[in-house]
């Protein structure tokens, strides 16, 4: 039986000064349906200091633990109920947790409000969508009006080799001697690592007010809680506007290895980029490994190239085993976002100029039917090829790996695609790759979930 | 001709960090009806350096001089034609005016756009006009968490002689001696006195951080521009949202002799503080002047005790040619504000917990109709009978100075109250004193706009 | 009978951290010779918000204030018996009191300790001196290596009219608002005046980190006490090494009109400025005032040019009447300093490379020897000259106005000057056009207390 | 062939303002034979970076590095030749590597000058040499007046298994959790370990200003070179001023496993606290290790409490295997300094109060001569006891391992010591324990090098 302490709070930050009529609404709020999350999400953030990592495991170790919203004149405090005692020191919370903790409550109770019930933004549009992840952003405190571009964001895989992650706290180390910062999406592995070597780079150069910015989602933070470096933390409210929050915070992005996802956030991001509005955007991106990771990012290159035409390769650098020309090449690509902002007058904190289309922001539900209907040949331009790709990679992935597609395969039989043969092929020689490197979570062996339509 | 300069700014603080939504918002808003109020109060606040303070005055000085919002990706921009060379020192704003142009922006077209056109507050209700009034304060930054209670609002007359305007700065001196900061309505006289004082005292006591908060209103800022001293400024819509600024913001009040508009806010003060629920509060209240303005209070005090009872003595005291006795009594009863609130897990920042009812809320429009509906006499809950006081000394002030009740006393003889006699000559004499202090602004001789109906 | 209070205090900023030995030392040199000087100076600074300046009067009002300097293992204490209640709010002394006390002990016992006492310094040779200028100025937090030169020296009279003082307030404010600092000698008339026009300006520009430096001398503090703007406070030990001081912290000088001696300062800056060695330095001179006070400097001119050639005029300008011209032509000067220094190598702290001649840092006694020694001639080098005429000047003074000179006098006639005739009559004519201006404090009428020898 | 730099750098904090006189001094005593130290020194901290930690190789892999006082006006400038690459990044020096030769070259250049050079210390008596060790931590900033109580010192070896290595960074951890700082002799091991820990703690804490004082000294900086966490590093012209300002700074002590010398820095300081004049004296003194390393503290609490008496026991507490334990200890430990120094009005920041006995601020020759003179039975007091074990340990310790002692065992057969028979085979007892848990560095097998005499 874990250790427990219960205890009330005051949370920090932008929940300090409340209207009577907001503290009533959290208060509220957190009693319905969110109220599920709100504990869920909260356990995580208690429970960081903790190896465990995986969300269900956790319920079951905490089975009494509660969190609630009490309301005051002064404001909101938060009551928790038998939380992991790892929190605390000498009875009192961990300051770090607690700013955690308040971010939480901000982002999933108080943003829920806003965003969700009060349809102060037009969710369907692309406009009123990208206008909402800037206020939750901006609620956040992540905006920072007088900092020049620093922001790196790192993607990778959360289950990586210790080569691997060695190699992304190189990294790390290096662009912070740079002074620049992290954005991951939280977790271990590769979302770990560059915070962990870009804080050690900022007290070697005493960079007091070093940045290393977690954003996070609902689905995710249970199994993925923010690692103690993390300084900030942001919950989006949902996998998207997390996608689209790291492109419009981001000054410049490092992919390392990581699995199938690792690969559909290449083609999301590249599917932007390619759109014919952003192209003249600045907007550095590496991707980058150890020696014995060199195959991943080949692979995905020929079939990028293959794909999308060898036009693509002007957006993105592949550097194999150098964490120094990674910072250099980023540190020098952050300058020229600087230049590029600064001549237009654009504001350094926000990417508006970005066009993210409105296909990006909308998740997409792999059927037999959606499936059947994706596009998926060469004459069309090429950011809707990408965006295609990425919908047809998504759901092969869930045929593979997750429940609601195997059951669909098992039902159906495989998913059939209207493809070009050729560029068939070469999906069929990218996915095998994976599995060779072991890429793929498998429970036996690899059963390819399409056909060819 | 004045010289002037046209120039192109960007604001300060709150308004670094919009959305493109809000941008366009702002630069619409601010092309409609707002535009007039926006230029006028700008013009102001470009002036406040100059010693002319003169809302009409300074218009015909500066006729070409405009404003207009300008919209970027990165935010907002302020572009000035024709403003008051003297804003500037070689060719740039001084930073504390830009600061309140901005503050005036920020209130003027941003707030309007949050408040009055959004419903997001139901101003017909106190709830709702509260929660107004505490939107605009924390939008203006107003409200800090961390700061212990140290906020003297000071009231008093704009127009009073060299001796009380010393008297002021010298009470300021030793409130600012005693760590103390205070809160008054922009413009010249008694409230700038105090300001000037603290702001000598802030720095021998080499206290960096003083507050010297402007709290004012579109209809008076022309007039009484924010003095160099504020560091803080705040445009509150109306005049009684400002008088609730005031109230929920400052620790204490101290009150210097004005003219009949200090009488009708000392009424309006006594009237909250004597309702019932707000029986055991806490705010200190302290009427004080030099020897030579004794009687004012004299009188006032003995009409109040008339009226409203002996009991009311126990909310104020008065306290004649003593700075140093004021500041001590205040910083004493600021301190037994801290515990109170302490004690109750109150803000320090906002006084929730003071019930300020509708009426008080509300503008009273004196007519022959609406001041013959006054209840003056003593049969009737203090509060209410303060409430109503209030009205009729309003309604008495507009028929003798201001141009549209004039002329409703020119068409219609007299307002007609209906008053217990005793408390009409009292009222009577209370008035004559005022003309023979010389507080009161008449054209020729006074004639008392009223009779016994 | 001044109201009194005893207390005792700890001192601040660089006596917070002593050995054992240091606070015995401070303790024991306390109690010798130093203890009166202690004690006056003391109480200049302790009186310092009370109009009256006259140092004899005060230990007249206070016969019983004494100052004793306590040790603990913690550190020193400083005892205070009667000491002036204004010095104090509520019993507690006010702070920015306690940090000009803290500085008058700091700068009497602990540098009369190290620099008189322990020999470090060969305080007769001007390295030594420019050495020992150097650690008393360090000592007293006054080199500040991160700012860039901003501090402008402002000299003239201590009792100039009204028009004068008022100007002198316009100066620093327009020198405020582009950002200058002020250093002056403490004390009323042209040497707060600067700094009260700069306070308001920096309050505007919201420049909290605003310096307004007084250079004081035990001789004269007590009767020209720091005002409470002054923000740091240093005692030099001597009126000459307080005149280097000004000369090599000062990015800029200007002077404003005074008396006798102000010319004398003219005459030493300018034959330090007309050394060779000094030929390519960088060091803006204004000489300004109102326009009623234009004939003052027109005078000095005349005489400047007369005795040291017109090339002399490229080492200052005279502006009159113009503050906003004095402000723009001192910032753009001081750039200029910023410029030179930099390329140089130069600190901007300390002005190493002015070379400041033997014989300017050494007091000249005046005595009808050494007045009929001087070569008062133009037939040698400028700054020879500038020299001689700077003593004879001193001499004739003294002469006039200084007790020990007009004992002199009495007993053996004037003074006889051996000077170039017509040099002389320009001299009797300056002379003349101050007692005309009212510039010399007479007893009775003006008659010259030298004759051509 | 290792990548080299030359570069000329300029110093940090306490050397940025020095007077010209001052500047000549540096340049020229790092001319003299303190340039062979200083090279050593700045090699040693321009590679702390790098995982070699051998100084004699060190200066073999660089065999051309050079380093040289330049002077200029503004002040000095370092100049360095052929420096290792990894000190910068793209050209520029890594701040906290300029930080640290900073203060290199202020305590090595600057400090001898002062301290030995000028005599202004007398260094033969006690007082003297507490003094000096009070201004060389001043110079170096690290006394600071405004901290309350917080410095744990931590002791042990520097070459420790893993597991023990671990236990001190979990120490470290709850230490910082608790808002404790870390002061340490620098190097890896226990030195750097409860660093480490105590960093990731302050990070999850939000505190900020963390200190982390590493002490060092010229011998063993270059093979124990500062960690990158070390945020403040002093160096200490010798081991016993070194341990002065360790038992001075600290406000209470950790020591962890060792080898012999960490038994003797046991009895340095047991010998401290017996001395009767520290009686009443609060030092927290905590002996910890992992369960596997009980033993080694078993051994050397048996030893003490038969040498020195079981009061001995109220000087330190034992805890195994229990780094939350420790550190609640420890932090209530602290709460009683600050009591105890408050009560008494001693400073925080440097423990006067403390009486450290001439002969432990000697250094001890061990020879047959010194050794055979030693006092080693327990008739006589404690203390005296105590100091006189130190050195027979200190001698065993040179007779096994140092080359010195080696050598003087090898020419003149073993120390003969005379002790108490019964003491004597405790001795041998403690010693051979340490030897079983492979705690000495032995080229070949144990034999012991005194005799009973």
């Amino acid at each position: 039986m874990a250790d427990t302490i219960s205890s009330t709070i005051s949370p920090e930050g932008s929940l300090e000064i409340l209207s009577q009529h907001e503290v009533n609404r959290l208060h509220d709020t957190s009693r319905t349906g969110l109220h599920d999350l709100l504990r869920s999400c909260a356990l995580a953030v208690l429970n960081s200091g903790n190896p465990t990592d995986d969300g269900l495991a956790l319920m079951e170790t905490y089975p009494d633990f509660d969190i609630e919203v009490l309301q005051q004149d002064r404001g909101v405090r938060l009551k928790l109920t038998n939380a992991p005692a790892e929190a605390f020191v000498d009875g009192k919370m961990i300051r770090g947790i607690r700013e955690h903790l308040s971010s939480v409550l901000r982002d999933i109770v108080y943003v829920y409000n806003e965003i969700q019930t009060h349809h102060r933004f037009d969710l369907s549009t692309a406009e009123g969508t990208t206008n909402a992840v800037f206020h939750i952003l901006r609620k956040a405190g992540t905006l920072k009006p007088s900092r020049d571009p620093s922001m790196v964001v790192c993607w990778g895989g959360h289950s990586i080799s210790r080569e691997e992650y060695d190699y992304t706290k190189h990294v790390g180390y290096h662009l912070g001697l740079r002074e620049l910062d992290i954005c991951t999406g939280c977790g271990p592995g590769a979302m770990k690592g560059p915070m962990k070597g870009a804080n050690v780079a900022h007290a070697k150069q005493r960079r007091h007010e070093g940045r290393y910015l977690g954003v996070s989602e609902p689905g995710i933070i249970a199994a993925e809680a923010p690692n103690p470096i993390v300084n900030e933390l942001v919950v989006m409210p949902d996998i998207e506007k997390r996608l689209e929050a790291f492109v419009r915070l981001g000054h410049g992005i490092i992919v390392f290895p990581g699995g199938v996802g690792t690969a559909e956030e290449i083609l999301y991001l590249l599917g932007i980029l390619l759109h014919p509005d952003n192209a003249d955007m600045e907007l550095p991106v590496i991707l980058t490994g150890p020696a014995d990771s060199a195959d991943y990012f080949r692979r995905i290159d020929e079939f990028l190239v293959y794909t999308l035409g060898e036009s693509v390769r002007r957006l993105y650098d592949i550097i194999i085993d150098d964490p120094v020309e990674v910072a250099r090449t980023m540190r020098k690509g952050i300058d020229g976002v600087t230049e590029y902002r600064r001549a237009r007058q654009d504001a350094f904190y926000y990417n508006w100029r970005l066009t993210v289309a409105r296909d990006f922001q909308e998740p997409f539900e792999p059927t037999h039917d959606s499936m059947a209907a994706l596009a998926l040949h060469r004459e069309q331009p090429v950011h809707e090829l990408a965006a295609n790709l990425r919908r047809a990679f998504s759901g092969i992935v869930a045929g593979n790996v997750k429940e609601r597609g195997i059951r669909l395969i098992e039902a159906h039989g495989p998913f059939r695609l209207s493809a070009e043969p050729e560029l068939m092929a070469r999906l069929d020689e990218l996915l095998n790759s994976f599995v060779a490197q072991n890429r793929m979570k498998l429970a036996g062996d690899y059963v390819p979930c399409y056909t060819l339509g």
